[in-house]
């Protein structure tokens, strides 16, 4: 099996993509928050890129969901923040979600064979998902406005070790460098996440706990797969 | 100081260059290889685009160095091996150089205050005159065809960890991220370097000797600068 990672979203060609399962992050917040949707029990999570998307997407039931500049959108039910939804009811709920950079990057996904999203919350669940699906692999880190985020990248990291722990993969080279990286901080991600950029700017902007929520690594067993548009459980996707 | 990694040559902007000191580095093959020559005495090395660029450069006495395919090119005087650099007569000598992806990341960065040409075997030197410059620092990793290189991107964490110990520095996301990284590896940067794809590809080409020589940490206490398209060792240029 191999594994390479791309750093951001732009970089990510037809190749990385078609005929692989393709591991979506955007850690600090994206994936995490809808990861932690569906982990208690939204029915479903439907990524879109505009807020005009989301109104329209939007049927009798359902919670709009999603940020602009990390803050939650004028007139939406929710935020950008996992903790909102473990404390709201989304239970038997679909959520339509819009964010700056992972919402666009699980959309750019599409011609994947499967797409996954994940974080360090489910990073194991991601990565046994990933072995079961049988395909080469692309983690592909969301970054920031076509940026590189090491946030992502730690995670994608992270991911590229609990792969291993179930085959020997090939690593492309970024692949490689992140994994160094994410066995040098794994005895503390939530101060390597407080470094970086996104991780500085929430916890300036009052997110700080969203941080620390995000540092917990395989908090779910939940792999979100990407099945007619909506990200699900993977045991309630046709495999 | 802030110190900006930069994974690719494409992805380097206007703003990663200008007012800044960037250091380029391609540690396989060709910033190891320059470095290595003037430390055994040429006068200067002349970085150039193309083969042909080269041959219409050449004054009397000059040399021609590089490489295609890894390869020396035919009808050139030395290939892109360090080695060669050590065994052959370059004291007193101009080189006149070109490489797939060293030279060309030269050529990118003319608009920087100042160039450096950083490698294993120089960086903690290119890290003092860094500090010396008192500029902001791009690390411009040269990587490979616009693909990141772990090799370069170890070796900006290398360097990374050098600047530290003269200045506390901001780093961005990939500088963290290849900071630690360089941190998980530096007990053994030959083996890191051998699981390279360009370690592998020169391993298997017959060069791992490169390979070993170019994993040689601070082997020079010089620091190539750009000065007038020429590279000369920094206590030789005007500064």
């Amino acid at each position: 099996m191999q594994v390479d990672v791309i750093g951001t979203v732009a970089e990510a060609t037809t190749d990385d993509l078609q005929h692989r399962t393709v591991i979506v992050i955007d850690a600090l917040r994206a994936t995490s928050t809808l990861t932690t949707a569906l982990a208690h029990g939204a029915s479903g999570v439907v990524p879109v890129e505009t807020v005009q998307q989301a109104k329209q997407e939007q049927r009798p039931g359902d919670l709009l969901g999603g940020e602009r500049f990390c803050k939650k959108i004028p007139g939406f039910d929710l935020g950008n923040s996992p903790i909102e939804y473990e404390l709201n009811a989304v239970r038997g709920r679909r959520i339509i979600m819009t964010t700056t950079n992972g919402t666009r990057a699980i959309q750019k996904s599409q011609r994947a064979s499967r797409v996954l999203a994940g974080s360090f919350l489910n990073g194991r669940a991601c990565a046994a998902a990933a072995f079961g699906l049988q395909r080469d692999v692309t983690i592909l880190c969301a970054g920031t406005q076509d940026v590189f985020s090491w946030e992502d990248g730690l995670c994608a990291g992270m991911i590229a070790e609990e792969l291993l722990t179930f085959t020997e993969a090939g690593l492309n080279d970024l692949g490689l460098a992140l994994l160094a990286g994410y066995r040098h901080e794994q005895g503390d991600i939530a101060s390597a996440l407080l470094a970086t950029a996104s991780g500085k700017r929430l916890a300036r902007l009052g997110f700080k706990d969203d941080v620390l929520f995000c540092s917990q690594r395989n908090a779910f067993d939940l792999a979100p797969v990407l099945q007619d548009g909506v990200l699900v459980p993977l045991a309630l996707a046709a495999r």
